[in-house]
């Protein structure tokens, strides 16, 4: 499978810390070596990072590493191939262009066998089951707004009615970010925490790294952190139910719904419910 | 204004040695500081890089010049911002989806005050004459071909079609790629210089950099290199003439067309054939 981070904040912030527990993930601490990737989006920016090398060892996760980013949301993935071989055009954060504004997506899962006609604007460039149902919601969100750029709330239910053509195909964890709103979807397993003035020490649990908040962290910031399972143990972590999705924006819940998902899959999410042990 | 660099290959290819005589640049050697970026295409993989950060001064970009990335088709810009201020949002390449694949396209000049009617998925992040331009070339393709993906005489066709209603704006010296094929146009003014077996020695012109042909240039290897100014004192680069429009596919020209420029732009174009003093 394949583990998912994301951040989405009130105000411009620097996501390494949280990335550097994911990027262990991939080779040093668990077994995701088959690309990583990162998404840094604020607004109209976005950028983009990608490589089909195992984090752990990536010179460009190093880079990363090394330079601060400051964005409003960020989603990044470490991947484990299962539908698609390990290249390039397969590592995800995908990123697409609807209204004037860059849509970048990561899942975690596999919804192999889902299937629908796709048309030219919204053709896969790779092989993954995870661009084909990324091509998918944005289709329908183009089909059900045409010209015009909805509303939140719009876009929230328009992505809610989505997934529940998606979800019976198997584990569909998401994160999904407009530069403005970020959607996180739990079909098995996704967590968040969400941080607020006074930021207190945080520590990753893959490796010994240590966060001390900095002047960088305004009083107004709100910060929400993905993670498919905690990267820190300084934090409360809440796990999403299956089949509930929120979007948060400026690092707030916004708008939560509950999309159910089917009994085998719901006992998948039991099972997995226990965290896997790491690589010793 | 901006400069172009760009390279189309039969091989993937180590663009670094280009890029460094491109990003100095960015703030070294000439004024081009408003950010730069590169994209690498090969068939349906593309990674891209953007900064906002000048390119001599970048440690993104520094970071390109230690890692070799080797693609068939490569296409840098340093940026000086004439339309649209300087953000992460209007560097150039810009990049697209159509037809399954990643389309790159970056720009040297300006065609402020071309407009059209652009539909909610061609429509602009950026506020750049150049990306929006971009967007208008692919709207037509799209609009000429619908679901099919049309051949490379067809794209082609269309391509020069769409330059045609643009040109009279100003100068639209272009690079666009879809990763098998790329497109490079000449408004003012474009140079290219194609290398083949056996390779010697190059030497930039911006930097103290030489480049000795090393295993990874094999026989069968045809590079073509573009760039506004040439980016070697070593080898013959040919000035494309206002108007030419030719297609590379793999290292090598496939077709070429001319597409008549306004007076004015062809004057503009002779006045600025003298290349300009650099920083000293």
């Amino acid at each position: 499978m394949c583990e998912l981070m994301g951040m989405a904040c009130a105000m411009p912030t620097d996501a390494r810390f949280y990335f550097a527990g994911l990027a262990a993930r991939g080779g040093a601490t668990d077994c995701h070596i088959d690309g990583w990737g990162i998404a840094f989006l604020d607004r109209k920016s976005c950028r983009v990072f990608i490589d089909d090398q195992p984090s752990s060892m990536s010179s460009l996760a190093q880079h990363i590493a090394r330079e601060p980013i400051r964005s409003r949301n960020t989603i990044a993935h470490v991947r484990k191939a299962t539908v698609g071989k390990a290249c390039i055009e397969n590592c995800h954060p995908f990123v697409r262009q609807l209204w004037g504004r860059n849509w970048a997506f990561a899942h975690q899962g596999s919804v192999h066998g889902f299937t629908k006609d796709l048309d030219e604007l919204f053709r896969p460039v790779g092989t993954t089951d995870s661009e084909f149902a990324f091509c998918s919601l944005l289709q329908d969100l183009h089909k059900a707004f045409g010209n015009r750029e909805p509303a939140c709330e719009e876009i929230f239910e328009c992505v809610a009615q989505s997934i529940g053509s998606i979800t019976e195909y198997g584990s569909f964890n998401f994160l999904l970010s407009n530069g403005e709103l970020m959607f996180a979807h739990c079909s098995t397993h996704l967590q968040y925490s969400t941080r607020r003035w006074p930021f207190a020490q945080s520590r990753l649990v893959d490796i010994a790294l240590t966060q001390d908040p900095d002047d960088s962290l305004s009083r107004n910031n709100v910060i929400s952190v993905f993670s498919t399972r905690p990267l820190t143990d300084t934090e409360v972590w809440t796990p999403m139910s299956p089949g509930d999705l929120h979007v948060f924006e400026a690092g707030r819940i916004a708008a939560s719904t509950h999309i159910p998902v089917p009994a085998h899959i719901a006992e998948r999410a039991r099972r997995q419910r226990t965290p896997r042990p790491h690589f010793t």
